[in-house]
């Protein structure tokens, strides 16, 4: 059976929304799909016997937060011993603002991930908004399209933020991810 | 005096509206400010008496776009001689989308003016949009610090896209540039 | 039969010999390779049928050289009907210093491709230089993950420089691309 | 008197090495210089009055070091109070590899020096190592503008690596960063 992780750390709980919606993605394809919350204990075993794994953190200060980045750290035996390489591996990033250089931690994880020897899926979805009449109903509303961008309003409840399309996108995401994992299985 | 150049290429317009928006916030500060269109020809020597020098382009396929790269490697010459070294240079770029990739765009040319040996500055502006409550009438809608980031949208006229906001964020940067321009000038 | 296609921009032709050592590593795994010069008439409809897509040029000021944009940007025909979408995307670079902004090349390629939608695959390989011992000889000398650097010396002959690790570091990513070519064709 | 602060991270030594030759350029320029290790107690009070701060760290897994990433998080109070409003900043980073994606590093140390407000002083030296007769002796041997790059070899004592070029070059960014903020102080 195919096997992936989502590896995400979340301190107000947005994030982990995300996380969960990649997990609802991957697991609409028929894959297992563990989430691990990076603050707490990670069972490498499971990880190391994944095909794919996905990384997802807020953008703290223009890049991955400082906990999310003591995990990847915590990696770096697995990458001496290339434990996920040519698995399958993808990313997202929340904050509270539009741009908010999310780029930047999206390219962050990918270098991490290409490090591993891992094989990256983006987004293959045209920008959500780009025109004067968009509401940011479709998927991909912030633009992305190495990873999964969510912009957070910290004035909304949980249930109205992350908003419907990033949720979708999020979903979209997991189910690319199994997409490419399965074909590599083979 | 204090002089100062805005090198942009536009293809729809667009960016250009952003490049004279710079230009009026230099000018606002009693410097000289002159536009160059990237694809015609350049004044190399009134650029190496500058002491500043703004760089934009739209963002296209993710970076930077060909003409503007075009220009910035027939300076090569200029960074051979060290012309620009110590001036100050900042940037700006536009793309349909809200992310859009803007902010690789923006790292391209402050990468292109740290070899030249320029002083790069930044907005010192919170992020516009960070709440459901905010409509993207504030400075830095997008939410940038590296350099200016405006959202087009393709259906609206030149008068209402780029936005008010994003153009008066140009003209913030411009302000911002002769603010350093003529500390480092002493 | 896999296919598969190398577009470079080489101004020195230094940059044409690594393209051709990863077209090298391409036809050992019995994959059709073609190499395009990025500055000619490219064959936009064999690139929409092959499986992978290899792209390389020069580090100039920082990133791609403006050729390799022009081209870059000419494929958001391609962009818009996402021909090259679920491809296999891989790239290179060459510059004269040690990291030269490398990396910035390489990420600018890789969103580039992430935008059509395209997988990339990045180097498995360790630094080949991390100790006083090390001559270069080894595979990825210049330590990069994303894709294939090679350091070249302005002052030896094309037969010297680019050097033999780079030359064999570029047929080890032909070799990769195609592994992962064949195994998302089925 | 001009102020400035060296902030970094160093688990091995070899960085501490760089920063407290950063350190010896600021004072050789007549100014004030304090190291802090970032994962002891920092003192925010003396930083808010500095005219500059340095930032270094290895390059861990592609990135800023996770205990670097901690401290750079915890200065989000400060940011939301702009307190580093204006001051210059500038970075340096060390990692095995020759390139090993240092320059991600040094852009994301930039990046949240962006947030902050802060003016990035790069280095304005071309790459000391560009051709075969080149040993590395010279200033900026690995070859980057945004900040300093140290290669270390991990088989040699630590008066050895970093090696003496890369010291040097450290204490001429510490010079460089005086240079300005004494300009700007006025």
């Amino acid at each position: 059976m195919t096997k992936a992780a989502v590896i995400y750390h979340s301190n107000s709980g947005r994030t982990k929304v995300i996380a969960e919606h990649v997990a609802i993605g991957i697991k609409h394809m028929g894959c297992e799909a563990r989430l691990f919350d990076c603050t707490k204990e990670i069972d490498f075993e499971y990880l190391n016997t994944c095909n794919a794994i996905v990384f997802g953190c807020p953008t703290y200060m223009g890049s991955v937060s400082g906990q999310m980045k003591l995990f990847m750290d915590s990696a770096s035996e697995v990458y001496r011993h290339q434990k996920w390489r040519n698995k399958i591996a993808a990313g997202f990033t929340t904050s509270s603002a539009l741009s908010g250089d999310k780029l930047n931690t999206l390219m962050q994880i990918a270098l991490f991930a290409f490090q591993h020897g891992m094989v990256w899926i983006g987004l293959d979805l045209p920008a959500g908004v780009s025109a004067s009449t968009h509401t940011g109903d479709r998927m991909n509303r912030i633009g992305s399209w190495i990873g999964m961008m969510s912009q957070i309003n910290g004035d909304q409840s949980l249930d109205l933020s992350p908003a419907k399309s990033d949720r979708e996108t999020a979903e979209y995401l997991g189910k690319r991810v199994v997409e490419f994992a399965k074909k590599l299985e083979k």
